[in-house]
């Protein structure tokens, strides 16, 4: 990373501080290893879901039902509210609780799971984190609250002060999830997505926790950084740091609705990309995009983005994909928006390349620019 | 923690940089917040099992069995991998990835539960990290090789790159483990502990993943440091270094014998005090002692601890107990043995004050010397 590169000029993810070629490489190690232990299960009389591998979670047939896991990192959104935090004398860790447990159950939910346990893990960098008496209250009731929420139960977890492992001052956030898919016939690895399958957007509360390298880096562009206002008068760290949507009301109400979705994808890392997540070879055609919630449009401008570059790395307004029946599609945006989370029919999976076209911006991404499992 | 005060005498857990005090009133609400949503799984027609709350695994009753899971830290331990592979140029991840799992399963099989699934939990300061091809490989198949062991599937994890907070160059591990008691009749939360139990003690490797900070508090006493050597020929460092036992091998041969143990204690952090978790009134009367492993002697010797004070941090060659009944008792040395985990009969419960008492040492410790829930 070169600052002098980025100070003026177009802002990428990379630039933002993360190299994936580091990152990959391990990736692939570890996943196969881990695909190696499968096998483990059947000394247990149990099966791995092998269609699960490569999914958001991991999905175990245990018989009556199937058991699915995770464990999600929240990121570096906590130093975005370290900083607000430093300016407004306000905590806003009851948001990042929110997010961090958002980070784990809306990926859990994709498979069809039900969420039901949480664990917390927080990492601090020295005991004195726990010191401060406001902020832990507010991480403590974000979590509750977000659990409340989920109806899942917070079943405990770690407080570790790992000091000269984090840094002074920090907090190394993350949430494990385990639930259930029950009945089985909840299960949506993939194996039911096909051509003519409607595709619902759920809207987004902001940039969610992905994202944030790139949110950070921008401040040092913006003269009054994270107290810039944006149009509607909110600034950019308290908009950075609107709690990401917990999805797993809604995918709870259309079981109750009597919709299961073919497959999901939660929006994170990679932006829209994650549209291309299933391995089958289809076309998503997107017709209607929902509307950028106003700190992404902030920092697309203030990035100096083009759309493409934009919707591959933000969720510019969609943070949930569900694809489902096509005759399923209207009631899916009805439940969504009874459960209080905005939602609208944007397009349709079809027969052809993989790809994804984003008609009303006239972007076009392609297999090769996805590259998950 | 006052450099001035640790040069030369006894060094204790809180000079060496762990102040419970300020984690402990977080540790306590987000208890006391924890268990308030446990009510929410009525909704999915599940309940907690209450006597859960507070051991080292949380329980769900599913129905046809119960769900236990759990999130573990490693803690410091890497700080000496990293140290020794700068010293001898080798990498200690393969045991480093043993420990941090162990740390997730060993508690995890406390209740009863089989372990199923683990996920990683692999934080680093940044992306370089990863690009260190011989430890990452290291860590990738030591975390593999103690899935295998341990007869689970690794699902799958997080590879995060945190830059500001985690420290450059070091890594933040954890794992998370879910898993089944199945039959439910292997319950062990501790309902069915009583006077005439017997206490079976299983040996450790060594320091295993608790008092590292001490450990390396004391390097700062050694003219050799980690390279010091000890009786046995091996350095302090390697010592240190010997991956923690993983003891489900151990608990699933003993279903498979018929014994199913009455309580189990993982003996991590406050040493043999963890063998008066349970809450009941019970006096647990130790007449043997399991040989201290020579890195705990040494650590013992050179923090110039008496027994009381090394017996109530470290786990002194003990790291696992086991209550089973009494007729059950030699059997399950037995078993263990047989699993390749040394083991012996080191006492008996009695009906009498909450007290351990270690009679061969002359080492008391009353109730008020653990305070865990």
């Amino acid at each position: 990373m070169n600052p002098k590169d980025t100070s003026t000029g177009t802002l990428s993810y990379e630039q933002a501080g993360v190299n994936y070629d580091l990152i990959d490489p391990l990736k692939v190690a570890a996943q196969r290893a881990a695909a190696a232990t499968g096998a483990n299960l059947a000394a247990h009389g149990f099966t791995e879901v092998p269609a699960s591998r490569g999914e958001s979670a991991y999905v175990v047939d245990v018989g009556p039902f199937y058991l699915a896991s995770i464990v999600e990192c929240l990121g570096t959104k906590t130093l975005v509210a370290d900083d607000m935090q430093k300016l407004t004398g306000k905590s806003y860790y009851d948001s990042i609780a929110q997010d961090t447990i958002a980070m784990a159950v809306n990926d859990l939910i994709t498979v069809g799971a039900t969420p039901l346990v949480v664990q917390a893990y927080w990492s601090a960098g020295g005991s004195d984190w726990f010191g401060d008496a406001q902020r832990s209250q507010a991480l403590v009731a974000g979590w509750k609250r977000a659990c409340d929420t989920c109806g899942v139960a917070w079943g405990g977890g770690e407080t570790p002060a790992l000091a000269g492992i984090v840094e002074a001052g920090r907090i190394d956030l993350a949430a494990s999830c385990t639930g259930l898919v029950n009945p089985k016939e909840r299960l949506s690895v993939g194996d039911k997505l096909a051509a003519g399958d409607a595709i619902v957007l759920l809207a987004s509360s902001g940039i969610h926790a992905n994202g944030l390298s790139l949110a950070r880096k921008l401040v040092e562009r913006l003269p009054q950084g994270y107290l810039t206002k944006l149009p509607d008068g909110t600034t950019y760290g308290e908009a950075l740091l609107a709690p990401t949507v917990l999805y797993s009301p809604v995918t709870e109400a259309l079981y109750k609705a009597g919709i299961t979705p073919h497959y999901c994808a939660n929006i994170t890392g990679h932006g829209w990309r994650k549209l291309l997540r299933h391995p089958a070879t289809l076309t998503y055609r997107i017709d209607k995009v929902p509307p950028v919630t106003p700190v992404l449009r902030f920092m697309q401008e203030h990035a100096k983005q083009d759309d493409r570059e934009a919707y591959s790395t933000l969720n510019m307004g969609a943070g949930f994909a569900l694809f489902v029946r096509a005759q399923d599609a209207q009631r899916t945006v009805e439940v969504a928006q009874a459960a209080g989370v905005a939602a609208l029919v944007a397009g349709r999976v079809e027969a052809g390349p993989k790809q994804l076209l984003i008609e009303p911006l006239g972007i076009r991404f392609g297999d090769d620019d996805l590259q998950l499992r």
